[in-house]
């Protein structure tokens, strides 16, 4: 018989995207924000006036990689670099992965639900942003 | 001095996904809906509850496509067919180009500023959702 | 708060396959049989012997296509040839997308809750098998 | 006469999985386990419950990489970091390379026969599951 794992919803990916964009505005950098489901699939996704355009993407790929390895792209990355013990992931899965900070992983009794990906400034701006988002949920 | 031409917000993008969501609604099929800018660029997306994982990147390639040629997707199909002068049209741009109904620019003064891609449920049902979408606009 | 839906397990993969084994055996054909869950990623595969290598590939893309859009790849093939109202559906999905038979969806409790993709033979019989795995859940 | 060589069959690499599998579930770390044939080819996968769903693709690549130089990824590695012979190897083979530990060839009278893929856990975790599947054979 199946077990059964809690969902999140588009309205909890709406309300961690508004509460990443407050965050957002607070530090005046306009960013785009993804959130995925626990199948790594999106979500919702939203482009602030101004964002970078190449962070579209950037931001899909760090909800994507934080599911994919139930890990903060931040934690990844400080363990991907040349010389580390995961150095060349960035290659696999078709090159949807991040290895810098801006994606967390959604977690709800225990279980990772799915993800969050921020894009459009420093990588600590990017995971402030995602956290502020996180903390809302 | 550039000329300007109207800029599609976030905040536009968002009014048209939730008219198409209602309409999605309203017809009790679950959507896939994306809006893109004048640079064929993701502004918003959103997964409606129980809409196909699929249809997560149709949706968004409607509206690229929509963009990319100023036509509705469904317009494109009718002239992409085996023996019509654009078959094979499918197979350019990386892939990112669909040629069945849901996909419809976004015009305004004689602009095209953008456009929608539905996808979730018959070309017909896609196209209305769309088409709800544009006329909250 | 989140909602829950039945999870498709690896015992459950298994026995699918090897339903599915035994039927592609009694009919003479070695087959690729890949099972994903509701996320539309891969649990488990296994390649007869003798079986096309080139198969290895479309089994895993026809399990993806069935969860994609809740649907046998052989019907989503009757909407998708030139002049259908999906022509064009196999370029979405970064090439993932295969209509023909040989793809079916696995539904419990009225929700799907992954998918069977077999390749190996013609179109009825890959359809067989798949139906043969199902059989045994 | 052509020459020949042993081949893996599809019941050793179940043997060679289900081994690993004890191993990982020994060390209380779930993981993705594939084998290849000695062309290269997927003959067997499975994801253990709760293992990453980014690991479906390492596997399988990790085990494409053993096969594919007839060496430990392990071993590739720490000869294809930043400054090595063998830096950027990752790019190549359609981003089918993976360079860090966790797989390992199958020999068999002195030939490559195939090749087992492990990801889940550490790179150390990784290849001493590995190792665990190939003690079986």
């Amino acid at each position: 018989m199946p077990s059964t794992i809690p969902t999140l919803t588009l309205e909890d990916a709406r309300r961690l995207i508004t509460a990443a964009e407050t965050k957002a505005e607070a530090i005046g950098q306009p960013m785009c924000i993804a959130v995925v489901d626990a199948g790594g699939n999106l979500l919702a996704f939203e482009r602030m006036t101004n964002a970078w355009i190449g962070s579209i993407d950037i931001a899909q790929k760090k909800a994507f990689t934080s599911r994919a390895f139930d890990i903060t792209t931040k934690d990844l990355g400080a363990n991907s670099q040349s010389g580390d013990q995961f150095f060349g992931i960035h290659a696999s899965n078709g090159g949807r992965i991040m290895i810098f900070a801006g994606g967390l992983p959604i977690v709800m009794e225990g279980k990772v639900i799915g993800a969050i990906g921020v894009s459009g400034g420093s990588g600590e701006q990017d995971h402030a942003v995602a956290e502020a988002g996180l903390a809302r949920l």
